[in-house]
C-alpha cells in the first residue's frame, strides 16, 4: 500500500455545455479552478455527475488537456477513464496518465450483467497491463444504482495482491455504509472514499480518506470545513447541516438540479444545458432553489471560509 | 408506416478477435458471408452478441466498412449504431447512413438509470435530427436485461408519430411474450423482431417480422425453415426443436459459447477470443458441445437446406 494520491473532498465535476450540447473546455477549466478556490481538495472530472458517458472518450480527452492546459494541476485530477469497451478504457487512462494525472477513477464495464469477479478482474488488469505505466494510480469505481454490477470484496483484494502499487483506492457510491465500512475494515491503508457527504464523517472515524461527492459542485466550502474540524465537538451537527443542504438539492434530479444553480448564480443560462436523457431545468427553477440553499448558508462561490 | 425494409432471420454477428484482443475485419467479413449462405436473410452486426459495446465506436466503424467493402450487401445489414454517448450515436448512426446500411438497431443510452420517456425520446430525437438524413431507417432496441430500463409503449408511439418514416421497427429481447404481443397489437405495421427464436412462431403468428437472435450465429439454417415454413402443419414440432437447440448452446454464457462452437467447427482456435468482462471457453468444451447439438441436427456451417 503507498501513500495516500488524494485525500480530502472531491468533486465529480460538472460538465458545462453550450447550447448545441458540445462540451465547453474554456469553462470547465475555469470551473475547476473555482471548485478548487471554493473548497474541494481535489477534483474528478468525468465522473457519472459529469456526464461522462454521455460523452465520447475523445471528447473527454480534449476537455482533460483544455483543462490541464489553462493550468490547472494535473496531479490534483483524478478523471474517469472507465469504459464498456477495454479499447476506449484502455486509451482514457494512457492518455491520463500521459497527462500527468494525479489518479484515475474506472468504473467496470457496465453493459453486460451477470458477469464474475474473474470476468471483471480481465477487464481491470488487462487495462493496467495495456497501459503498462508505473505513474498509473488507479482508484475502483463502486456505484450499482448505475451500472448494477458493483466490485466485489473478494475482487478489490484480488486486484490489491496483484497491483498493489496500482490499485490504491475506491469510490463507493453504493450508498450503503455497511459496505464501506466493511471495506475499512478489510482493507486498512486503501483510500477509501464515501461517495456522498452524507458519509463523511463516517469515513473519516472509521479510517477512510474522504469523500468524492457530487454536491462538491456547490456546496465544497461547507464540507470541506467538516472534513477539516471531523474530530471536533461540533461535527456532528456539521454532518447533519450539509446531509440537509444535500437533501434540498436533492429535490431535483441530481445533475440537473446543481446545474441550475450554478446556472442562477452565475447568471448564465448555458449552465443550464444537460445531455440527453436527462432533461434541463429553468432558469426559474435554478432561482428557487438558490433561495432555499441559502437559507441553509450555501450561497454560491465563495473561497473557503476560515475556521 | 413503410413497407419493411427488414424480414426473417437476422443474426447479431459474433465479432472475431485476434489473440490480442483487436477484431479481425477480414474474418468478419467472412462470417457475414457464411451467415447469409447459412440461412441469415440479414444480418445485425455490432448487437450484444457481437460484443459491440466492448468495442470502441471507431472499431465498429472500421469493422463495417471492411465487411462492405470485403462485398456484403449494405442493404442486407443492420449494424447496432446505440451509445450511452450522444455523439457517439450520431457519428456511428451516420457512418452506418452514408454506408447505404437498410438499417440500424439503436439502443437507449444505459449509463443512468431511472431516467424519464421524456429524457429517452430527447437522445433518440436528437440523434435522429441530428443524423438528419431521409435515409435514416431506425430500430429501437429494447433489452432491459442489459440496459435495465427498457423502451415503453408510449416512447415507440411518440417516436413513431414524430418519425414515422424514420422509426420502422424494434427488437424486443424483453423475453417477454406478452410485451411483444402488446406492441402487435397497438403498432400494426410496424416491424416487430422478437429478440430470440423462442418466440418465432408466436411472432409470425401475431404479425411479426421475424427475429434477430443469437443462436443465428450457429443455427441459422434450423430457424430459417421454421420463419419459411411458420404456415405449415410441422411448425410447433419444429419451434421446440429449435428451442432445445437453443437451451443446450446456453449451458455456457451465451457469446463464448457459439463461439466455442464457431473455433470447434472451423478448427480455428482464434474463434474462442472474447472480450472482457467476458471469458472464453475451451476448444475442448466447444468440441463436446459440438457433439450434442449435432445430436440435434445442428452440425455447422452449411447452405440453408431445401425445403
Amino acid at each position: 500500500m503507498t501513500t495516500q494520491a488524494f485525500t480530502g473532498i472531491l468533486s465529480p465535476v460538472l460538465t458545462p455545455f453550450d447550447n448545441d450540447l458540445r462540451p465547453n473546455g474554456r469553462k470547465l477549466a475555469a470551473f475547476c479552478k473555482s471548485l478548487l478556490a471554493e473548497g474541494c481538495t481535489a477534483l474528478a472530472p468525468f465522473g457519472t455527475n459529469s456526464e461522462a458517458n454521455s460523452m465520447s472518450v475523445e471528447e473527454r480527452m480534449d476537455l482533460l488537456e483544455q483543462v490541464i492546459g489553462a493550468g490547472v494541476d494535473a496531479k490534483k485530477l483524478m478523471p474517469g477513464t472507465g469504459a464498456c469497451a477495454l479499447s476506449d478504457a484502455v486509451r482514457a487512462t494512457k492518455h491520463a496518465v500521459a497527462k500527468g494525472c494525479g489518479g484515475v477513477l474506472v468504473l467496470p464495464p457496465f453493459y453486460y450483467k451477470g458477469m464474475s469477479d474473474d470476468g471483471f478482474y480481465r477487464f481491470f488488469s488487462e487495462t493496467i497491463q495495456r497501459v503498462g505505466d508505473a505513474r498509473l494510480k488507479m482508484y475502483l469505481y463502486h456505484i450499482p444504482p448505475q451500472t448494477v454490477q458493483g466490485i466485489s470484496h473478494d475482487l478489490i483484494e484480488r486486484l490489491i495482491k496483484a497491483y498493489p502499487t496500482t490499485v490504491v483506492g475506491i469510490k463507493d457510491s453504493s450508498g450503503d455504509w455497511k459496505n464501506t465500512e466493511a471495506m475499512l475494515k478489510r482493507f486498512p491503508g486503501f483510500g477509501i472514499f464515501a461517495g456522498s457527504e452524507d458519509f463523511l464523517l463516517a469515513n473519516m472515524r472509521a479510517g477512510g480518506v474522504g469523500c468524492i461527492t457530487a454536491t462538491g459542485n456547490v456546496n465544497a466550502g461547507m464540507i470541506r470545513q467538516l472534513f477539516e474540524g471531523w474530530q471536533k465537538p461540533d461535527a456532528d451537527q456539521k454532518q447533519a447541516h450539509i446531509s440537509t443542504v444535500r437533501k434540498t438539492i436533492q429535490r431535483h434530479p441530481m445533475i440537473p438540479s446543481m446545474k441550475s444553480l450554478r446556472a442562477a448564480w452565475s447568471g448564465d443560462t448555458a449552465w443550464l444545458n444537460v445531455l440527453p436523457p436527462f432533461l434541463p431545468l429553468t432558469m426559474e427553477q435554478g432561482k428557487a432553489l438558490a433561495a432555499d440553499v441559502a437559507k441553509l448558508g450555501c450561497k454560491g462561490p465563495e473561497m473557503v471560509p476560515a475556521e
